[in-house]
């Protein structure tokens, strides 16, 4: 479970429904409108939608479980694991990895062992491996891409939605202030609506999409520089050292101080 | 045919529809004013033509329709399609794809396997085909680029057509409130359908284009990639186990069962 | 002779100039605003002298005269040009192509012949000619640069002509409601001359003489696989096949069929 | 202690608070609305901590103070150290670098000594640095990242508090000018808060971390082009003459005015 | 004395002070506030200082005197040099380019000849003299990003001192016309301080040193092919004719025909 999106959406939807109870003083009705809710949401996933393939879309919304379910993408743990299989494959040799290959959770990671007992060629391994990386890579961007086109059309359509609202008070400017300003805060609540998809809903979800694509990549970086090591059939202790150019310093004090 | 593209748009033009139609109860006179479509229209196109070579603007024309087909490009069946060639070159030798390299509805596909058969350097193979890929990729560009234009001066002709009525308002300020509602709302049509250009018309088109672009240079690479393993007189199986890079862990399951 | 420039040009001036003819029912006096002519254009073009080097702002004027002059880069007839070339060095040897190395109007055509024809070692061939590409691309940004300036520095400047004659007037509130709408047109005149330049005046040469460098970049590349495919004394098949990946599907059946 | 960016923010905030108090001749209550504060602050850093990973954030936290603590980059000193070790290594053999292996404050500069003193093989000394350094410049940008979305997401925010207040005051239209007075100052509140936000509070941080970690891996990437010379056996003046090409002109004559 | 700067800047601000004179008949007070000078300046030059190292700053500032002194990188005055070094090293070998390698006026180029002279492998001259320019282009970076900061933080802090004007009226808006009126002035001319700081003062200096970085990188890249080429012991003729990629056409057939 991944604290931070469920706080700092909780801070920042707190934040704006305090200011909204606070200003009008517990009534916060002018703030729901839902003619502007359908104009300006169904104007932005519209256009999101007519920009992005289907295919893009279902990845995004199959991405956005990971902002609930947090990184476990532990770049010690990791390490400490194929540090784990170079001592076994020293010991044992590389067929003892075997079974690691068929129960490590993580896909990526049973693969680069099969390859790695299968004996395939270096070269070939990296170029494998570095292809799925880059394919997971430009997959992500898709499931960021439906977010991010949420987020950037957001604006624009709440702008059209105060327009649409504008126009249609302009039509009628004999009618009693009362009207005009009612009609004037419509125009306000679609450019509310569209700054709000931008900036508390649609913009952080693409935001950290991204960033946890990076940290997926950079895992399966570490991984993939990790199985290499062992296939050129380096000593744990130069596997763990090389693997331990990717962690920070007090990182790896921690690490040295855990194997010492 | 993609529903995508017709989805997005027939929820976006309708949830802007009806915004329109419920704020002014079903009198959507105001938001149609012929002169600012001629005026901003005009303008947005115009400047995108002027900043556009006319080979360019063909392109983007007939890459249009690519919004509607629908991106054909699975690659699950286009590495089915492959290892079904390793296979036959395996056993019959290269020389029985030569049907294959005739039949084949993507020229590209049928281009690289005619090079495989002439027995061409694999290295000048390869180049042959990443130049191909990498010039579709540039004509993408072109194709992408005057919808692009057209959405990017959209906003700005928007403000020109609202500065050209408040202009023409503000020397006649002394009417009466009616008249100078109703020309702010003219003003305001024109900014209306800037926006409109860029977030419900032609914004959505250009996002699409680059996507579809990034598709079929992604199928080609997988294509290329086969084709060159296929000409190292790879295993099928192996051939299989490379391309499988390019697909998401669920999909290399999915192919694996129906392998098995 | 471009033809897409004049159209372009034709038709956002056609629009904009329809736009305020309609609007003020043929008086288009308040559009035209001699004090902020000089005051908005003067300190656009002023700031972007300021930014670009001299040299620079006289590569740009040169090379605005490539808006009209249209390219004269058409790929399929460099292909034919360079089977050609590599039909006379295999009949006669690369000393035979000393004419056209005289002859060709392309400098950069000339240049290549006269290397090959020189024996001038193949990498020292690529790396000359590989520099001049970059070499050009690098000028041609600098030819883009000034107009990209200019249509950058418009709406800011349009904003300082719009915020100098709000000022003015803020000061002089007590004068009658005619006077105050004459003044706000003029602030907003301001306005819409920097929305001119960058949308229908410098933005669009910025953009086509982009475009432009990129079609000369391109011709120049399939120049340069060509001549170093000749010097390789590849057959002239094997040089058509390599140079018609540069070009679409579409074209390279039409090219097939003429060759045919 | 970094004067500079004590200075900065003094001189900033010491202009704003002027400002302020200058205007309404030191009545600067109407700039301080506790409501607009978590309104504008909590969503703005809501918004960045749904955005950003959690340990992202905690990387941001540490960065902030390297803002105060200032850089210890300085190239001209790391440059003779490594040409110290150079001699020493001349004298005495690598082995005699134990000691600064042992001693070095840096953590990078100490892993490279020890690495150059065990012999490693010189390609995998670099390829173990240079992630070092990459992954250093990865976590660098996250540590960037949580201030930098904080300053992009904080002029939205104002403008959803700006929003949020004016909504509630057309609403009620009706009330006395001075009412309605009071309530767009504190719709402009909002937008004030979110523009400095963006001006003088996480903006300049976002610039600043970017700086420190540039001048960080230019530091690092002197240590490992002198400890690879080093490992090359080079002369200690060839080591110096490498590692000068990264410092200016001027500072080249300061060191060999020095040396000699 | 590069007459650009100067020129363009005299161009933007005759426009702006013409406009301001010629729109208040001659009456340019209300453009100057000095607290608006204070506040708007103070808070865009203290963002600056606080985003930028003070190193960085200080850089900015020398580099400053360059938008005046002009760019002496003449290339085809360089390339001109170059041979005339080929052609002494030709005629009585390299350690003739001893006295040159002392008096030229541009050390990177002394600094180049002193190690042909030396003898050093050319893969290592290399090396240093790349590691020369990318290390002078990141310097300009650091010199360019101050301008660029003030620039960008202009507009922002315009926002700012507008806003604080505002706040200030909004609270006594039941003052007469007259004031009200002259107190909007006041916000306005915040803005227009800030839009100046963009588009007149501080940006076209970030442009420019741009520039000048690129060229300054342009004019060594082409000393340092010149240099790899005469240690190469090329033929004079070669040199030059290599050297030439780096110019236009027209350029070159100038060269050649003086030449001649």
């Amino acid at each position: 479970m991944d604290i931070g999106t469920v706080l700092g959406y909780g801070i920042a939807w707190g934040a704006l429904g305090f200011g909204m109870w606070h200003i009008t003083h517990g009534a916060i009705g002018p703030y729901i409108k839902p003619t502007e809710v359908i104009l300006v949401g169904g104007c932005a996933v519209g256009a999101a939608i007519a920009g992005t393939p289907l295919k893009a879309i279902i990845a995004s919304l199959k991405a956005s479980k990971k902002l609930f379910s947090g990184g476990h993408h532990d770049t010690a743990h990791i390490i400490k694991e194929i540090v784990g299989y170079a001592e076994t494959a020293r010991r044992d040799g590389v067929l003892a990895l075997e079974q690691a290959s068929k129960d490590h959770p993580d896909p990526f990671m049973r693969r680069g062992l099969q390859l790695t007992i299968d004996g395939t060629d270096p070269e070939v391994v990296e170029r494998i491996l570095r292809i799925e990386i880059d394919a997971m890579i430009e997959r992500h961007k898709h499931g960021k891409h439906f977010w991010a086109a949420v987020a950037k059309f957001g604006p624009g359509c709440g702008l059209l939605a105060c327009l649409v609202a504008q126009i249609a008070l302009f039509k009628n400017l004999n009618g009693d202030p009362a009207a005009i300003g009612s009609a004037l805060a419509v125009a306000l609540v679609g450019t509310l609506y569209g700054a709000m998809i931008q900036n508390v809903i649609a913009g952080p979800i693409a935001e950290k999409l991204g960033f946890i694509s990076k940290e997926e990549a950079f895992a399966k970086e570490v991984m993939m520089q990790g199985l290499l090591s062992i296939q050129a059939g380096n000593n744990p202790r130069v596997v763990e050292m090389q693997l331990m150019s990717f962690v920070t310093t007090g990182q790896q004090q921690v690490m040295m101080r855990q194997a010492a």
